[in-house]
């Protein structure tokens, strides 16, 4: 058949994503399928009786993984591989992740239904544990998978009951016990939705990100002196509370100051004693930094720090600065990354070159293998939240473009 | 004999206040005696004790407040009252309320060991759960003594574990069959330390407060939009922490702006979801404004509610405010209070005449009876912390104050 021709079943994938949708549901149209959890088993249970039907060899290994395996007609070539996860974030969204995972489903039915056999295998992976929302760190089984992460040590991550994740993937009945470790896959394909507002912003369907920003995070500390609120003049306060607010803002002017592609934001902040007649003594925010250019997000960092110092001397509130976590830029494979932007161009969608600013199980894969991801927007931008909203055609066409891509790899010697 | 040279026993004072410190004890120094506590029942045990070693008539009345009556040679007049609360903050100091308690009671053993029997009767009082910490909102015995607030519902607060101040009252033996209400009181004084760093800065040992200053608490509620922080460029975003923080210094700065004795403060403050990689939607801060001038402290906020919408409007960040609590400014007695500073200046102390910042029982005793009362100093002003302290011969000045004032105003018809 022609197989530049052949395209996904939109009407298909919209039902697959609505019956997974109902696992988990929220009243407000969102989903909690947290990792591990009773509604991840049922959603996990499910995707397994889909693979079955269209003759896929089901593999779960040690970490919970699922690998779904349509055969190629040479099984000595390494495979390629697309997958995402089925977890979500509490009260999370119905594409996040989940699109990852039916995305490629729908790939694989259309190529079953059509029989079409590629060279190669196609593998459809589910990654557990994605979104660190119940067990931290985030995407855990992948890094696990890539040997980045030890096997014990996510097994032994709690949540806030004090459960392990390794207990609760026995009880669920997902501790496999294939080896989770690397096999060697010829192409990785990561099919999201955006979770930020570029796309629909420029009025593009197709997004080809050319790899995924460095980050930097920090932790701050600010002690203050405790006192009556009342009694207690203004002059002569440590208000921890009152230096952190300044450094906020100058946070928020970083990357106006900075200029390029660049963001940088504080979403925690803790007070204490955090009491409405106290001055605050002590305040821990955290900053988050991430741009495209590893040294000019340090530059942005070497700007701020004198301004924090500055601000802790001048309201006496003792200041330690904490780098938390630090994760260098991450360019994914340049051939990949121009076969997506290719691919959607071919296939007629707008499509444009972009980055993506928040890490995915396509990090870690892209260290052991060549990888690249395929993103659509996402309504107002809006993810993490129950209101993340992606349309259907647009669904549809990043499948397409999954499609083409894999069947490209695939194909090739 | 001659009562101008009647002196308290500051030695005694301060074995007292030592003995009753050992109460609730904490490692860094301070005491934690929480309302209706196993610990708050043995100091009351101890007080009573004390006050039945000097023939004083022990009452306990509904709500808990302990009254001791040393006779005074006229039953038929209404007698003079001096107290305070002897529970504490969570690890709080080792004088706030306490000193109020055993000022008066080495007061009264001054008296009993020098067979003084003034005309008037002299009442001490226990003010049940003053702080307010254990059972929000603090100096509710005071308040249903003088008419203000309702028994039943002081008796159905809850504390964080949902377990009823009436219920713990009685657990622990104090709740009384003497009726809640006020009775007629000839003057009112109350001794206490100050919590706030005036008296030591100008080097005075007894503060006269005219009064206590007003309170206009507000309670700020900002909505942002979350999304994740490194998709979502700088522009458009709706960050309510980020507007927060601006209106944060805005109330900071509001007292220079203002001129004249007030303080402006930001305590609390809760931030949604809190999470490092999620731009916050919403903000929830608290806004405390106290001045000596209640059209000061209106026109303060008249001030800062233009600035605050203005703020929400740019961030994109609707907002809402709520007027939570509001006390009018509470002169007290003028005759008390020139008495408090007549008679410092009399015994010889360095006093100032000044105000009180905070709410005390003598807000409440100053709505139903004359009533003033007498600081000494807190050093470095700390209050409301286990390194709370005040000298001892502070406390010794401050318990002959009220010796003083109380005897004048015991023989005076």
């Amino acid at each position: 058949m022609d197989l530049d021709s052949l395209r996904i079943n939109g009407a298909r994938l919209q039902h697959t994503l609505e019956e997974m949708a109902k696992i988990g549901a929220t009243p407000a149209g969102g989903v909690q399928r947290l990792a591990c959890s009773d509604e991840d088993k049922r959603a996990r249970d499910l995707l397994v009786s889909w693979l079955r039907e269209i003759d896929c060899e089901v593999t779960i290994d040690t970490m919970g993984n699922i690998f779904g395996r349509y055969a190629g007609t040479d099984p000595s070539l390494p495979p390629v591989m697309s997958g995402s996860h089925v977890d979500s974030q509490p009260k999370g969204g119905r594409f996040d992740g989940i699109l990852g995972v039916m995305g490629p489903l729908e790939v694989l039915r259309t190529l079953h239904e059509n029989g079409v056999r590629p060279k190669r295998s196609v593998v459809l992976v589910d990654w557990t544990n994605e979104e660190g929302s119940r067990f931290a760190p985030a995407m855990v089984a992948s890094g696990v998978w890539a040997g980045k992460l030890d096997l014990q040590w996510a097994y032994d991550r709690t949540d806030i009951h004090g459960k392990k994740q390794g207990d609760e993937l026995e009880r669920i009945g997902y501790k496999g016990s294939a080896p989770c470790e690397a096999f060697p896959v010829h192409a990785y394909y990561e099919l999201h939705i955006e979770q930020g507002p570029m796309l629909e912003a420029k009025g593009m369907i197709i997004g080809a990100p050319k790899g995924v920003l460095c980050l930097h995070w920090y932790d701050i500390h600010l002690e203050g002196t405790a006192n009556q609120v009342g009694p207690t003049p203004m002059e002569g306060r440590n208000d921890a509370l009152v230096a952190a607010a300044e450094m906020i803002i100058k946070v928020d002017q970083l990357p106006a100051a900075m200029g390029g592609n660049m963001v940088a934001t504080v979403g925690e902040i803790h007070n204490y004693p955090n009491s409405r007649n106290i001055i605050p003594d002590g305040v821990h925010f955290t900053i988050d930094i991430r741009s495209w250019d590893d040294d000019h997000a340090l530059a942005a960092f070497d700007k701020l720090r004198p301004q924090m110092l500055e601000i802790a001397q001048r309201h006496g509130t003792p200041i330690r600065i904490e780098e938390t976590w630090k994760v260098v830029k991450a360019p994914f494979d340049q051939d990949l990354f121009e076969r997506v932007y290719a691919t959607g161009v071919k296939l007629g969608y707008p499509t444009m070159k972009w980055v993506s600013g928040a890490g995915h199980d396509a990090s870690y894969m892209n260290q052991v293998m060549p990888s690249a991801m395929i993103f659509v927007p996402s309504i107002g931008g809006r993810s993490h939240v129950e209101v993340e909203e992606t349309r259907w055609e647009d669904c549809e066409a990043g499948a397409n473009v999954l499609l083409h891509c894999l069947l490209e790899n695939a194909n090739e010697i």
